[in-house]
């Protein structure tokens, strides 16, 4: 991964404490997509066991997230405005893949979209939810 | 807080371990109306030192579901089909609250909306997210 | 209804074409509200004859709209960003009514949320969709 | 267009008055798949003459459901239970074209995924929305 936005977005997911709660890093980065791999972690689980459905949004937001962060100017920042999640199957196996996409940048408003998948101690991925939603750029505080 | 599935309802919650990890605990229960309170936790926060968008997600969507698990009957269960959430303000502050309601509860599909406030140390409140969702009734495993 | 509003927001509605076809009317306005009723039209029905999705849709979405511009000062538009519906029954009966509501007023984004009822020819009304958005505000083109 | 599903599929289109009242047509079918064209008529519009929301969503939503259809036993049917739509651009041009598509297909919920498209008179196209929702399988009244 040598894209040209690596340094800034690094520096800002390692602010996000919850990321790294989750074990979770950035595995992928390119105009208007960023991949992100966390471990599937025995104390973030729903009531089967699986990973919670907070876990599977969080990191597919966060992904959207830096998605479009790769396409602000820096100095920049991004929020999320509203997401909306589907979720496909349980959040099972060793580790959740998610990955954020661009559909739209505008000025005001960018529109997003993430899928998250699940893989298997095996390497077997299954797709287990899909996002919808949209960032809002930002000036820093 | 005397109500009928709060036993049924406690012990499902004491197995999410993501709601024991956030330190979260129901703090009120009514037919169709679920209230989960949480601290804010630094652990949890997203770049800016506030709570992550995943951590409201996860407090609305889970007391949107026991909001619709207080009205199946006893041995079912729900699981999220999908939810929607606009994040309205920062999660800042010393907790976080929130109420699941349920709009319709179909035979096949429970209809649920969700809001979530964040309490200030001197007790202040500030509307912070609203969700609207679709949980399915399932039999357990 | 007498509110301020009233009149630049029925010039507004006026030009909706699509309002006038399907025989919508704004039936009350208020500080962040607003109602639009719009009978039942046979050429808009769905493949069992009910009110199509489309049409439910059509009227919560503009109701949530209106609710929105309100509460903008004069000559401002709004336009929507994006729009969940959640349907809960069929269009079926004589007329729906929708009634929008704001739910926070950003000075960038305005969040909404909307429900849709079917009143049937004996007045009995049903509620048949939740919707929850959001609108920008812009300047006229 | 020779898919399998064509003829039950066409048969309940035809059934749906506002696809008619909208100038909407089955333009390519497959599995999982739907695409719906429709002229953009000046009765359909909103405030700056555009496409109104709502024709946009009828459109996306039909054509997810056909998509959830062509996978389908003959004789069952798909109804709306939630459908989310990001606007991106105004539905200004000469014709929409919406495209609907299978994220998933399970026993009691399809996933489904939308796109719709302004293509101007010269052929030119612009994205202009993308949906997500859910379709319900259900056996006919």
């Amino acid at each position: 991964m040598t894209h040209p936005a690596l340094t800034r977005i690094s520096a800002s997911f390692a602010t996000q404490t919850m990321m790294h709660t989750l074990g979770a890093r950035i595995t992928a980065l390119a105009n208007g997509g960023c991949e992100i791999t966390a471990p599937l972690l025995p104390e973030m689980g729903q009531q089967h066991g699986a990973g919670h459905a907070g876990v599977t949004f969080a990191l597919g937001d966060t992904a959207a997230g830096y998605a479009a962060l790769t396409l602000m100017e820096p100095g920049r920042e991004v929020m999320t405005a509203e997401m909306k999640i589907n979720l496909l199957a349980p959040a099972a196996g060793a580790q959740l893949i998610a990955r954020g996409r661009v559909v739209k940048a505008g000025r005001r408003l960018v529109v997003v979209t993430a899928e998250v998948e699940a893989e298997a101690a095996d390497g077997t991925r299954r797709l287990i939810a899909v996002l919808q939603g949209t960032m809002v750029p930002v000036d820093p505080a």
